[in-house]
């Protein structure tokens, strides 16, 4: 294992050190326990609160700011946070107008975020998001796991609270951007845990794991690596069946947003040539590209391999979507 | 060798075609020869135009628009592009006020893009960076290398050309930024050409390249891999030798702006831990960080490292870097 780290220890603390440091015009760390906040808090919105393991950055830390989340709990690479650091972030915040917790769906990450929302005394909501459509019940996970859509779901809920909508709002949004996304993804290789010192999964030379979790979860199947083409077609084909499982119809002209994601080990290029691939699938099936994204926005430490987020979009969440966002490492408009 | 690709000869066609379609609101791509515009050229204003090797994604394309570049020439993977692209897409573009070329030392394109300016009849300047600290001549340069400082250049004089300024103005001021830059780059794999199939060099499991090239080109010297402290100390004291033998004072109160850049391969969670430990040797030398960049800006394929940039601050480059910028992999401002 080669990583730039010191000690295994204190890796996500030197490593958010660096994040507060690099944006301190926008971000507040507090080391004990561990949380990230938005430099100046606005109590009288709804304090929108997400977390996770880290290994997944810019996800979630670096999306705090103006237009998206207020609070980040990062916990140990790939490990939930545990519940006083989401109670101390808020108790820090002293939010009026309720918390909206988003909670990618693994197991630990329900448990502890719940755990945290019954011993907190402020007006809660939780949006959970099960956007992967490769596999139902998983490693860490019962029911689909969350991944890349959050970003999305983040986003679109972030301007929805940014403009003063109340909680319930906030909820019934952030419920159906996550129930308009569907995601696949693909590993060419694995990630390696600092802790851990070897890689998380064992791959061949000639293989990719179809339908890979954001911490090297089994997916599907494991295949022979074939033409970018190829791999898209399945990928594609997955998430249109998920579509069509939830009776979304995403022929609808307002069309759709394409996310392209990089786990982090994939470079740019070979991206926009996946973001191509789909580009032209969707041509052919007469389904409307309408906004994207490409780059590295839900990784695994240093996985390469790439997912395909579709979101289904209407008036409502095209809005949000174009609503100006300033956070580290998502921003545009002014 | 594991890439998204279809087949080898195009790969950096078919990723165009997709970098194109997701920012078709901000991109014109010309096929034949290659070249990329922004989709609304201002005639009026001077054209700035750079390229070079493809594989460095998100330089030069990801920098095209309002407040940065107007064309990208990219070549093939780490090859120069040839002066008929520089030649159409000049033509194409019918600039009033002038030409600015700014290429990164390394022959190839040293040759090409001089070929190009002597066979068109507009006013032209070229300011050729070379901000690589790490070693004088190397694979393909007679010099010093321009790598991650290309960003700052590109950024900087984009907003004094967006601004009206004249030709020589343009020119002057990139010249300063290349000389205020200085970088250094360490390695911790290899990348892969992806008409190649095999790693362009071989490194042991412990090993790095301190001083590595863009394209995986040899540094100072292979050592041990060590705590990322100490790696970043070696960094940081090749920058300020640098500094020091271009007599420039880099302990200037308008400090200086940090640019983490990662290879590709390194996930963003390491940049920000080498980040921080940058942070903290500049702080204990008084020297102050007044600006700070961090991500993957200037790549190597998939290589798995990152370089450090310092770019020493006046009020005229502060001014340029703060202006509004909207490109496809580079935006901040409205």
């Amino acid at each position: 294992m080669k990583k730039f780290l010191n000690q295994t220890d204190n890796f996500i603390v030197d490593s958010l050190k660096g994040y507060a440091k690099a944006h301190e015009d926008l971000i507040y760390l507090n080391l004990d326990p561990v949380f990230v906040t938005r430099k100046e808090i606005n109590p009288n919105k709804v304090l929108l609160v997400s977390g996770g393991g880290s290994g997944h950055e810019p996800l979630h830390t670096g999306y705090l700011g103006q237009g998206m989340l207020d609070v980040a709990c990062p916990g140990h690479v790939f490990t939930s946070p545990t519940p006083d650091q989401m109670i101390s972030a808020i108790e820090y915040c002293q939010p009026k107008s309720g918390v909206l917790f988003i909670v990618k769906n693994y197991s630990g990450d329900v448990m502890n975020f719940e755990m945290a929302s019954e011993m907190i005394t402020f007006d809660h909501q939780t949006v959970l998001t099960n956007d992967d459509a490769a596999v139902f019940n998983s490693s860490y996970t019962t029911g689909k796991r969350g991944v890349a859509g959050t970003v999305i779901v983040e986003k679109v809920v972030g301007s929805l609270a940014e403009s003063g909508s109340d909680l319930t709002a906030c909820k019934v949004l952030g419920d159906k951007v996550n129930h308009h996304s569907s995601s696949i993804g693909v590993a060419l290789s694995s990630c390696t845990i600092p802790a851990a010192g070897k890689p998380t999964f064992s791959i061949g030379e000639n293989e990719i794991e179809f339908g890979v979790g954001i911490h090297g979860e089994p997916g599907r199947k494991r295949e022979k690596i074939k033409a970018a083409n190829l791999i898209v077609e399945d990928m594609v084909a997955a998430i249109l069946k998920d579509f069509d499982e939830k009776s979304l119809d995403v022929k609808d002209p307002g069309g759709i947003l394409l996310l392209v994601n990089g786990f982090s080990g994939t470079p740019l290029s070979e991206l926009y040539l996946i973001y191509n691939a789909v580009a032209e699938q969707l041509s052919k099936k007469n389904i409307h590209i309408s906004r994207s994204l490409v780059g590295n926005y839900t990784t695994a430490l240093d996985m390469a391999g790439a997912s395909i987020t579709m979101c289904l979009l209407d008036d409502e969440i095209k809005k949000h979507w174009d609503a100006p966002v300033l956070t580290p490492n998502l921003r545009w408009g002014n």
